[in-house]
């Protein structure tokens, strides 16, 4: 039990797709063994900006559970749970926002961006103004020590952090870790399109269950270098979708560092680049899309492991709600 | 079981005193049989302001249950709950914050006096700011249709109505039903000093644990009518302490009436009202006293009431967070 606590999770409002892979399933793969993972499926935050459509986030509760069994997530060695059903979550964040300044949640970098990407004026959701709140539960209910973060997320480890050494300053111990935010250094996949963020919802995504057909049709319409007009043609790397791609999925760095350097002398044409990385896409995805089908057909088992990970989770997470409690000298009955 | 539910209780920031009695407690004994009667120990919302000192908050829960038996709430007939220990509590909170913006948070008018005479400014806790979503959930977790309040805590009625209406629309179907505030017709009984507010901090109250002793020095140290300075004088009653506690407490109005007329009139000195006074809360509070020192020397009795109602209270908010969950389509393990 001295491995590192990893938190990590996703939003239940679509299925993943392979930036999540390049960004964060991969990298918990490689953690299985060496770290003590817990996986949220985070159903209840997902609702802080999707209140009008709890539907969405039911259905995708699911989908996301079956993506990451279909990547190789092992339920024997991570924890994967559900945040709706963890109680002591909602106790603990509504603790904390005591803990912490409507002032301090507004200068939060993170939110103040995803407010202005949102759209919400002034009529942000008081949930979603609170999540930062919400997220330092999660994080120290688990005792995580090591959070994987997008860099646009560090803000939000400062925030956990600072709620921590309130807690303590107050419990006048420690009786909760700091943690420490793990940035990714592949960086955020772009979408096909080129847009910064591939996402579900944008329509510039290639999900983890795509089929052959959807990957190539993607692969084929993605961005690569506008000016790029003849294969003689010097062609540019940076910024373009191919490259970036390959830079996450190309097995072979030495391979991918020569055809970058003849692209850009000129004489490689775009097709031959997307022959290669739909030719390791669909080798990635062939069989975590076989894995994801024939788990589809069994949901009781898939609704049996996340039962079995929040039977685990709720423990945890409820025996720090106690040490918390009794560390603050709350009342206890 | 058709008994109209009653919500209501008490932060525990102190020791209950006259004010309580005459503005709730009083009530809340008229109403232990016609109606179905939550008496909620509201630690967590006490936090939102004493984060900072939770031993206080802590120390409080059994004094606050101690002045409710003391006065004669009976706990086989009303329901006495930690709020602390009810998590669907907790639940429900962050479930509402995503159904209300920030800006109506910021516009409810008993948040904005209550941050003004706080003296919060711009670093006003979130829980603070979110404590109207909190006692949503606490009103209508147990479905409550009556709360009794202050005239200033109306709009929060008000609030909880709009996030039911809300979370209601989304589900399809009225879940949950509406409350409706009850405004007590006494009015707010002042300080002894005259000020508008008799307070536990504010030193100008007389607990329900006052011995006789304090509650001679408390009625001797009251505010009259400043002007009236000898006996033959017109008196002013508008104003007067004392007849603001007499109008509260005695029990002869006809009696009443007569005094206020005579000291009017002039030729009635404060001396003689206030020995009435005196009288008449001496024999309020005698038993009351008796009963609460007799109850304070077996706190496992307290405790166990606590304990008892509590796991009443817990059932039935369980039962309503989850036909809430149900109603909007969230995902059920």
């Amino acid at each position: 039990m001295d491995k590192p606590v990893i938190l990590t999770g996703d939003r239940t409002t679509g299925p993943l797709h392979i930036g999540h892979y390049a960004g964060s399933l991969a990298n918990r793969l490689r953690c299985q063994q060496t770290h003590e993972q817990f996986l949220l499926l985070a159903d209840t935050q997902a609702l802080t900006d999707n209140a009008h459509d709890p539907g969405k986030v039911r259905r995708n509760v699911i989908e996301v559970a079956l993506d990451y069994l279909a990547v190789g997530i092992d339920p024997a060695q991570s924890t994967i749970c559900l945040q709706s059903h963890l109680p002591a979550l909602a106790e603990l964040s509504m603790l904390y926002l005591n803990f912490v300044t409507v002032a301090r949640l507004e200068r939060n970098p993170t939110i103040k961006d995803e407010i202005r990407a949102r759209g919400f004026g002034r009529d942000i959701p008081a949930g979603f103004l609170c999540y930062p709140a919400a997220q330092a539960a999660d994080i120290t209910a688990f005792k995580a020590t090591v959070v994987p973060v997008g860099e646009d997320q560090a803000p939000l480890i400062e925030q956990t952090n600072e709620i921590v050494r309130r807690i303590n300053a107050t419990a006048g111990c420690p009786v909760l870790p700091e943690a420490q935010a793990v940035i990714p250094a592949a960086g955020r996949l772009p979408g096909i399109d080129g847009k910064a963020k591939m996402s579900k919802s944008g329509g510039n995504a290639i999900a983890l269950s795509a089929s052959a057909d959807q990957i190539r049709s993607a692969v084929r319409a993605m961005f690569t270098d506008s000016d790029h007009l003849r294969i003689e043609d010097p062609g540019r790397v940076e910024g373009n979708v191919v490259f970036a791609y390959l830079d996450a999925f190309d097995p072979d760095p030495d391979g991918l560092a020569e055809l970058k350097a003849h692209y850009r002398r000129g004489g490689l044409g775009d097709g031959t680049i997307k022959a290669r990385l739909e030719e390791i896409l669909q080798a990635l995805l062939a069989p975590i899309r076989a894995r994801r089908a024939e788990l589809a057909t069994d949901p009781g088992f898939v609704v049996e492991v996340i039962r079995q990970g929040t039977a685990r989770a709720r423990e945890r997470t409820e025996a720090t709600r106690q040490e918390v409690v009794a560390a603050l000298g709350l009342f206890r009955l």
